[in-house]
């Protein structure tokens, strides 16, 4: 075990646990006790009719979105009850470096899926609060996959559904890109097969990661335009040390690698035999597909040939330079142009 | 010095070498024996009136792009002396591992720019050959940044200018990618600040360097449409391991280093005063600008800024699902495709 306070309830909290004992893993392998940590905001009702569930991003908490949650927004915690679930091995739930289990711990970790963490969610709502129907599942990138995963294993539950910047099965380009983050840690100084003492040393690492996310995280038109003035920053450099690196920098390089390998084997069509079609036409939610118009990891033309595949799905790219990261909102009017969108998904009847 | 073979005369050659005593740098400091190594094809004719130059890209060597020389194609060695110059930095010409000046070897290699390398090349086709003008500069990547160096600087002697894929000036978006390229090498385990015993040890920083390319030297749609396959590659794991890693593999990595920082740090601007229309105003050659239509590299909207700032330009988009690699040729559509738009610009009177 290593101790990182960047996961710790004063740092990502408050958040509780759900514990699931045996829990057995999509590729093999189980959890003897596989905690899942989660955050929750407004109460939910009597009907247990007014649930929104929002799975994270990559190198995310259940922390990272918690902005979309407001009175007066989409996410209105007066009217909803909102789950923030961390996934499988993100530094919270279960992870590499927090596990007590020496079977699963640091390098030994066992290959965990997007399948997992939904089968893992679904459990804490079903078993812990006893929700049987979601008003909206959603998520941004990792999230997106997870929302996709909703949808297609439990069409059910999920009335509405907004994958935001995501497929629902990672591409062969963007597999390549992954294994490319994959390696800006696995082939940095000091990771020594995931074997090492503290996360500092990994310190080269992180950043280097940070910088490749720098290249494809905002696009091409929002370095050109100098769009991080806008965003705060006074260059090029500062933006890359205070946005980019500041976020990854305390962050655990096995977790990181446990999140990406999922990532990187996304795929809805697992749940029928590797047909993509037919597990996206699985899909009885009403669609609100929002991909990021300059997106380079997930981008617009991929996730519209998502939307064609889905019977009620409407197709609403999100137009912000950032690209792939407009979904942090730093320019307010992405995240009120995001706000927006959500409000309409779930004004409509579902 | 490391041995490193792959850039033998065995592997690279017949090439030869072009001495430059006390070659001062732009930078500051200089090199007491700047050898450029460059071969030839074709003979220079008694006017010397028809030579053809042709810088190397990024990991390249004078050996690279040979392919493009064939009679009966652009650049038929019956008709022309064409030249292709080995970069500083690039393992043959003057490099980290292969000098025995101490003050610059391995770790304490200078810093070098695009313009010492036009220098140096002015000088050789000046002082060895005797040249006045060349009928056609060209080339691809950082061979564009050199052509466009070789048109800004010395206007009087280039009459032709081809850049494929690549700016007159590094965008900052380029510049954040190019930054995650050598920090792939800088991070890497056993980098030791440059000071390694064998290129062998860098295996895995290599190896993850060739990811990143695979991830923006072929496009998108080249991994959608599994185009991989037309090049003869059964999988994406077996195209990132036969092609990309393959390629980089047997490199030096501080010659790597050295061309990426140049690369970074390229622009023409340097020599009117950070004014980039004034140094591009100053081209009096023809300049035909063959962006790749799918480059994720150096992207075709960057490369038409610099078309509109060239007084005698035409745009020529390169159309592939390659991207930025489609100069390769290894569909020979591309090949052909390039070839024909070299002859119809060696067509033009200039």
């Amino acid at each position: 075990m290593i101790n990182n306070d960047y996961y710790s309830q004063e740092n990502q909290g408050p958040y509780e646990f759900f514990d699931i004992k045996d829990f057995e893993l999509e590729y093999g392998g189980k959890i003897a006790n596989c905690r899942i940590a989660y955050s929750t905001h407004g109460t939910l009702n009597e009907a247990k009719d007014n649930v929104i569930l929002f799975p994270h991003m990559f190198s995310g908490t259940s922390k990272s979105l918690e902005a979309y949650v407001g009175e007066g927004q989409a996410l209105d915690p007066s009217k909803y009850f909102i789950i923030f679930p961390n996934q499988i091995g993100n530094g919270i739930s279960t992870s590499p470096h927090n596990t007590d289990d020496d079977s699963i711990s640091m390098c030994d970790f066992p290959q965990i899926s997007i399948g997992d963490d939904v089968r893992a969610q679904h459990a804490l709502l079903t078993e812990q609060f006893g929700i049987s129907e979601i008003q909206l599942v959603l998520g941004w990138s990792m999230g997106a996959q997870q929302t996709y995963e909703w949808a297609v294993r439990y069409p059910d539950m999920v009335k509405r559904a907004a994958p935001i910047g995501g497929t629902a099965k990672t591409s062969d380009h963007n597999t390549v890109m992954v294994e490319g983050f994959i390696g800006a840690l696995r082939t940095a100084i000091n990771f020594n097969e995931g074997r090492y003492s503290c996360c500092e040393d990994l310190n080269k690492g992180l950043c280097h990661l940070s910088v490749m996310f720098a290249a494809v995280g905002a696009s091409r038109e929002f370095y050109a335009k100098e769009h991080w003035r806008d965003a705060g920053f006074e260059s090029v450099k500062q933006f890359l040390l205070d946005f980019w690196s500041a976020w990854f920098r305390p962050m655990d390089p096995n977790a990181l690698v446990t999140m990406l390998d999922k990532w990187q084997h996304a795929d809805v069509s697992k749940n029928t035999g590797g047909d993509l079609a037919a597990a996206l036409g699985r899909i009885t939610a009403v669609v609100h597909n929002m991909p990021f118009e300059q997106d380079m990891m997930f981008t617009e033309v991929e996730c519209r040939d998502d939307s064609a595949m889905i019977s009620n799905c409407e197709h609403k790219p999100i137009p912000s330079t950032w690209g792939h990261f407009a979904m942090f909102g730093v320019f307010p009017q992405d995240f009120a142009f995001i706000d927006n969108q959500l409000k309409e998904l779930l004004a409509v009847s579902a």
